[in-house]
């Protein structure tokens, strides 16, 4: 039998190294392949955390990252990190974990991601529906754009680009263009290229993987997350997401970006709000 | 002089009783005054942690809490508790710090809070307004309704209703009349009955004052809150604050919850949002 491991897996594997009462070592190799700049992807870390929380709270029937509330320390960067978990409480309903991913540095270790983590049975939390934001209609993917669709010229900011499939909407496409319309949001379909499909892991990634909606306000240049929660309301079905990223309070150098992720059925299935620092601006008159 | 502290920062206070390198550990007496059924509140724990960690990265510069991610783990009660407060990462701009705080148990200390905060400096983060929502307009606080405007026979939920000068909006108590709307949301007013002016820590507490919105929906009971992560956008101007509730999903058992917290000079000044388990309902037909 041949086992078919997609990139997104490949990226989030972890290897135990060892397991104490309470509190477990993991290694993982960061690919460069998921960097933008020279750092690594936050949504493929909090899916790297998510993974390590689930590992370890599986076997209590807690598989699923039900609340990941990260803090984003420094940039990671393609190469070996280390992810260490200490199970802080297994209850009936869920478990909480802390998480840290660091990498070595050149004398000490160097913190990258500190995180709590809760995770349980998204399966025991079905039912009624009492209020959620509908899903924004997009036309078909096909008349979306992607980053090939770049105008010439344009320099790939990282091959993070080639290992998602995000179709903006026409009407989240106009900053590419020159057209700064300050609309703080932007909707896309996302799949991954290999065909793999979302489950409540790979949501992670999907919440940190749309250009920053500061682009629609002509701000180019860097975002870094300072911290990032994200709720896993649902396990996706098959095929393409769609997410919606926008700001509501975008002030004084830092910025409130919140995501929502539906899945091919319309149904709400991630929510997330992160706090980044705005680019720097050249000074305005 | 006569030194006046208010009963908000007596319920905070913190006494330090270990300082080992990155590390410290306080005593807290939290107060049975604060609670709502037999837990104390979680908007004044998050203030706890809060204040631990300003305390501790202050003396860097980083005296205000930006962001703060806390994950509850178990209800507390009124009695000692221990404040652990660990120094992940001192940046130039930024301090993280980890916080625990837990309970003694009959066996073992019992988990109560687990949180990852950012701190910084506020004023450094003053600047331009992109977008920020707009504070709601609310009839004069003396137009609105209070815990003592409650039916007759109504029993009061906890001393927590008097600690907190809450004047929900009229369009936000029909609930209270047996008139469940479904809208998901409320407004009020809030401020220290004693006079406590808010500061970036007090805010911490104020995003977890008002009623759950659960009431709109006629779902009574209890709202155990999962995890609620809080980011502090500027310091407060003195004088009664606006606060705003509302969830976008509330499915499944599970409810996620926002708040936004704008001064007298209508200037936002905290946002939050938080996971909370729903209440139990009676069987519906």
């Amino acid at each position: 039998m041949c086992q078919v491991t997609s990139e997104f897996d490949r990226a989030i594997a972890l290897t135990a190294l060892d397991d104490r009462p309470g509190r477990t070592r993991f290694s993982a190799a960061l690919s460069d392949q998921w960097s933008i700049g020279s750092a690594v992807n936050g949504g493929l870390l909090l899916a790297l955390v998510g993974n390590a929380a689930s590992t370890l709270t599986g076997p209590a029937g807690h598989r699923h990252p039900l609340a990941v509330s990260a803090h984003y320390l420094s940039a990671s960067t393609g190469g070996a990190a280390t992810v260490e978990v200490e199970t802080v409480r297994t209850g009936r309903r869920t478990s909480t974990v802390a998480v840290g991913l660091s990498q070595a540095g050149d004398d000490a270790d160097q913190p990258r991601v500190r995180a709590l983590v809760t995770t349980g049975d998204l399966v025991g939390y079905d039912g009624v529906t009492f209020t959620a934001p509908e899903c924004p209609r997009l036309p078909p993917p096909e008349e979306c754009f992607s980053w090939a669709d770049s105008p010439a010229g344009v320099e790939k900011p990282g091959p993070f680009l080639d290992r998602v499939d995000v179709r903006l909407a026409p009407d989240s496409v106009g900053w590419a263009l020159g057209q700064f319309d300050g609309a703080g949001a932007m909707t896309a379909w996302f799949r991954f290229p290999d065909g793999r499909q979302p489950d409540p892991i790979s949501l992670l990634q999907v919440v940190d993987a749309l250009p920053p909606v500061t682009l629609t306000y002509g701000h180019l240049g860097w975002v870094p997350t300072l911290e990032l929660t994200a709720y896993v309301r649902a396990v996706p079905a098959p095929g393409w997401l769609v997410v919606r990223h926008a700001t509501r309070a975008y002030v004084g150098g830092l910025l409130e970006e919140d995501a929502e992720v539906w899945d091919s059925t319309g149904r709400l299935v991630t929510q997330s709000r992160q706090l980044a620092s705005a680019p720097r601006l050249p000074a305005m008159a």
